[in-house]
Formats: structure tokens, sequence, C-alpha cells
């Protein structure tokens, strides 16, 4: 993993089947394998997995996007590679479990990671490829992309995407698409908030790259208190997340951003932020 | 109970205040009591208990629509029944407590439900009427349908019929119906997410059949696998969830369905699904 | 604290920043330093704990609105007490954690009310502002009144005010208001749930009251087992929260004024409630 060297400019990195570019404080991650339909296949999920683990520890990026090449944002998981391994002596078990522990663990890590994460959607998100959307902070997709969990129609119901898709929209619309397979339009997953925006049909990479410019002119540091507090605090009851959150608050009062930041805005000239 | 008995075409069965039609692999259960507004009088909910734990237990059912009668689709506890029980020893304490519990028990069997359930809404639905809607895993309404939780207006607060429908909306909009009482329209429930589609009057069931004819044709061992899941996994922290979800896809993988629908799929062949 | 003092026709008490106005059952509460942007200082937060305080056991009371005078609904904390207490031996650390308890404990006394509280918002609501709002039961806003969590600008997140908006809106809305820092307008707020209803400018207060004054019509103790019910029930899984509510409905059940209600009710008449 060489991934995590970073140029002032713009540099390109490619680890197979995921490809990084870094440029002004954003690393942009593209699914690179349009011809197959960009699926989570072991080799994508270990990329995946090493961009963010690089990223994590990468002062330098102070958001993420993540898009696709090709006209599928990713089909979700690889169905051939799962296939050939009902021809193991277990019919599959311990490579399936382990296969579904690493794409969870991936989505994790974008919810762990301490830059937010955009998803520039176009064309189709399916599957896993759904709850990719699903797991990423925030989303801005084409108009014409659509999104789906097909899993019922193949007999292997979508129950790990659910985890992030009813995390993301309310109960009887996660419920439309795990049980009907359907593919909803752009417009029903910004009225359900799966999306937070949609953008003429190849305009979302540069949008979704804008936001996180204007995401990395922001503190990192406030940041990496407060995306990681917000996950925490939203499984705790009220009380207990108050309790919680005032606590977070209290560190960032006292890091240096913070009294850059408020020193600033007194001021009114523009802070500078720790690096 | 004789419902349960299938035959391969349309079977009508009645226990009194619901009727059962079943065809295709759909189970129709119609609230039958429109005079009495289809309230969920004593016999309605042992009705409505017994259909859904001979349909839990019944192979041929691949999916259930829950419709009703008359001008009301369904206007909650019986209050005639309730007042009666007044004057019992206890003021009616051990009755109105035995109720609530049949209700809840009512409206967690069809979250329990192997198969997926769909409401066709006509007319009103209030209080537990609304909450057997939120209940459902789908719902299509009549676009003149309207909903609400009225209780607070006979100084009742509508405390089970809350559970569900907080589960279901955003809690400014479950506040706002069970503070005030008033009925909502369906374009408001539309936009709650307290129903998934609207129809025009009159075609809310055969609407909702359509539905579950598709969602039938699917593999009903994915949806049994699927829908228990759903509602487990979101109760629980973000890593467990993944977690147990990650081991009910994995058994979900390794049940025949699935190898016949990812090759099935893989060949460009429909389907043939376990019965 | 006089303010507890009610007469049958308005009064007004004025508590510093916080003025109080009680009519016909409803107890207006405006938070009155327009020129420093209503700011929660620690004279604010003192007003509004010792207000709610009061209100909580003023049977006088039966609904709650809060609204503020001036172009900025409310700015949240006062960043000039802030700042003043980074000459403290400890930074201020002692009084941070201090000032975000009192702030969260106003808030959650919001919530602990057994009266329904409705925001009445104008212009802008922003940081532990935007958390009022989310606070409250209801809110109706001006149609160009503006939200915000701008925290991250400065660089102190908004991790208490995320408490309240996480459980307002879907994750997705939330992440963006938080992240960007970016004002959303009352189009928005009312899309993501955040608000109940838009008025025309200048009729917020209005419409706030007489939403009040229709609640204050309903019977204030099933509003007191109901509002208490709803916050508790949501935190709890779905078997618990029906067992609970069960109980709390059973004891509803057999309070003067359910039967009242139910019998005013039946006999076409109107209830008269316990005061």
């Amino acid at each position: 993993m060489t991934t995590e060297t970073l140029a002032p400019s713009t540099t390109t990195a490619s680890t197979g089947p995921l490809r990084r570019e870094d440029a002004d404080g954003v690393a942009l991650l593209v699914l690179d394998r349009p011809g197959a339909r960009n699926a989570l296949s072991d080799a994508m999920l270990a990329a995946l997995s090493g961009a963010l683990a690089a990223i994590a520890q990468d002062r330098g990026v102070r958001a993420v996007v993540l898009a696709a090449e090709g006209p599928v944002f990713c089909a979700g998981h690889d169905l051939k590679e799962m296939t050939a391994h009902r021809a193991d002596p277990d019919r599959g078990r311990a490579y399936f479990a382990d296969l579904l522990g690493r794409c969870a663990a991936v989505m994790q890590a974008i919810v762990a990671l301490p830059q937010p994460v955009i998803a520039a959607v176009n064309g189709i998100a399916t599957a896993a490829g759904c709850q990719l959307v699903a797991s990423c902070d925030l989303a801005i997709a084409a108009d014409d992309a659509r999104f789906g969990t097909p899993g019922v129609s193949i007999g292997l119901f979508c129950s790990t995407p659910m985890v992030a898709l009813s995390r993301a929209v309310a109960a009887k619309h996660a419920m439309e698409m795990l049980l009907t397979g359907d593919l909803i339009g752009a417009e029903d997953a910004l009225r359900f908030g799966l999306v937070n925006r949609l953008v003429p049909a190849g305009q979302e990479r540069s949008a979704a790259l804008a936001l996180a410019r204007r995401i990395a002119d922001k503190s990192a540091v406030a940041i990496r208190y407060g995306k990681a507090a917000f996950y925490k605090q939203r499984e705790l009851p009220l009380a207990e997340a108050y309790h919680y959150a005032a606590e977070v608050m209290t560190e960032n009062m006292l890091a240096r951003d913070a009294e850059e930041g408020i020193g600033a805005f007194v001021a009114k000239r523009p802070p500078v932020w720790e690096r």
C-alpha cells in the first residue's frame, strides 16, 4: 500500500480495482472495474479496506468522495466468486461468513472513518452497492441514478445491506425496497433520505467533490470529534447521549481549533485550522 | 379453525368478523364488521389472532393483504365493550390490561409473521386501526383515506398505537397526530412514510393484491429470513446488527432457494422456489 | 420565581431575558434578548430552567409555546461568555462542562415537561437554538425561517445539538446540516420533519398559540400519560415498549378523564376535563 503518500497537488494511485486521487485535501476513491459492474469482489473489498485504513491515518485528507466508473455504481457482491465456493467441502459456509464479515467491516470502516465520506452515485447502486451509499455520511446522486436491494429476486435477501438501509430511511421505505427488489428512482431516493441531493447526470462527481472541498475547509479536528460522536450517541438513550455528547463537546472546546475558530469568528477573520 | 386449509384456487373462510380469501399464494384478510366500524372487539382480536397463527404455519401463503369492508378501515378498540367492563369489581382494570395485551400481541404477530403483510387502507384508520396500518410491513392507501390517533380527544391517549406509529414515522409527525387527535389525509400519510403508495379510491385492495402477488413470486424462504432479521437488527447497535445479519445471510446463502435463485440468475432462466 | 402565579386571564412575568405570558391555559415563553440574538447565556438558561420547572408544577398550564423576539429565534450559546472562561485556571474546562450540562438539562426539561411544547420559529435558529426547536414536541415556523448547526465553521462541532437533531430527522439530513454548517430553509426543515408546519412570516406565533389552545382543550391528564410514555417507549425494544405502553394506557383508562371523555363521546356531549 502506497496510496497514503500524498503530494500537495493531485496524486493518483491504483490498487487494482480501486483508484485513488487526492487533491485539495479531498481523497477521491473510484470503483474502477466497470466491466464487472464494480462488484465488491474479494479484491475490491481488500482495496477498499486498505484505502480506508490508509486515509484514516492520513492527516492530509479532510474529506472523501466515493465514486465509480461506468454505467453501474456498484452491483454488490460478486456472484461468480460466491458461487465458485459452493464447491468447498463446507458448501461455502466459511467463505460466505468471512466474505460478509469483510464486507460489513468495510461498511463500518466508512462509518468509523474520521473524515466525512460522500457518495457520488451514477447509474445503478444495488444490494451491497446500495449499502455503500447508505453507509456514507452524505450522498449526491445523478438524477437518473437508481437504487435497489434485489436479493429477494435471487433467493438471497439483502440482510446485511438492510442494516445500513434501515438506519438511513423509514421502515416502510426500506421494506418496500427489500421485499419487492424493485429499483427506485433518484427522486424516491431523495424523498426517502437515502441521498441528500440530485444533480444532472454526469455532474454527480464534480458536485460531490465541490461539497467535499467545502467540508475540507472546516476544522478537521471538530469533524473528527463530531462524526464519531454522531454514530455513537444515536445508539444511546437520550440522557446518556447528552452526557456523552457534552463530554465530547467539552474536549472539542478545549482543542486548539475551537479556540482559533471562535477567535477568528469574533475578530471576523478567516480561521487557520490545525493541519 | 379451518382457515388454514388451502385449495390451489380461491377459498373463502369466515371466522365471524374476519373473512379470509386465499388465491395465488396470497391470503386476503378482510375486516368484515362495517356496521361496527371494524372495531377491534374481543371477537375481532380473536379472529385476527387465529388467522395470523394459521397463516404463520401455512406454507401455501406467501404474502398477506389486510383490507376492510365499509367506509371505515378500522376505528380501533370497541368503546362499548370497554365501557361495559367499568362495572367489574376492579372497575375494569384486569379487562383493560388483558385487552391491551391481546391487541399488542396481534400487532406483534403481524411483525413476527414469516410472510409480508400489506395493508390496503380505505376510508378511515384511527387509534388501534392506525396502529394496524403502522404495524404492517407495507401499506397502500386510497387517495381519500384518512389516519388518526384521536384518543386524546376522549381522555385516553393512544399510548399503544404510538408504539407502532413512532417506529414508522418521524417524531414530530407522530406527536402532531397524537397530541391533536386530528385526522391526516392520505398525502400527509405518504409524506410521513406511514404508507408506501396512494391509488385512486376503490383500487387500494386490487393494488395491494397485485403487489402481494409480485412478492409471492419471490423466494418465501429468503423473505422469511429477511423479514425476521429486519425487525430484530434494527433494535441492535450497528456492530451487533452486522454480526447478526451476516449470520442470517450466511444461512440464507446455504438454503436451497439461494442456490436455485443465483443459478437461475446466472443461467438467465426463471427460478423455481421451494414450496 | 413568581412566574408560577397564574391569574385566570393573561398575566405577564419577566425573569430577565425570558418573558412569560399566560392565557387560556397556554403559557407563552418568549426569548427576549434580541440584541444578544437570544443566546443561551447563563442567565437565559437559568430563566428557561426556572420557567420550565414552574410550569411543570402548574396545573393551570395545559400547553406551552416557545417564541422569540427580534430577527433571530436563538443563536445558541453565548460565545463571549464562553470565551471569557478561557482565562480560568483550567482554561474553562469546568465551566464548559457545567454549561453544556445545564443546557442539556433545559433541553431534557422540555422533553420531560408534562405539557406539550410548541416552538414558534421566526428568523434564524442555529446551534443550540436549532436544538431547542428539535427538542420541542411540535414546531411551527415562519416560511422564511432558517435552521443550522454551524459549529463546524468555528471549530466546535454541534455535538450536543445533534443529540436532539438526530432524533428528529433522518441521518443524512442531520449529517448534511452538521458537516456543512449551512443554513437550511423552512421548506427543507419541513421536508426533513424538523418542523410540522410553515405559515407566512409573522404568523408563526399566533399559529402556534392557536394550536396550543386546541391542545389545551384536550385532557391534560391523558397528555401527561402519553407524552411521558412517548419518549420512554421509543428507547425500548418493541415487546418491552408494548408491555410498558399497555400499562400506561390501563392507568389512563382508569383515570377520571378517560371515563368522562368516553362517556361524553358516547353521549355526544362535550367533555369536562379535570383541572
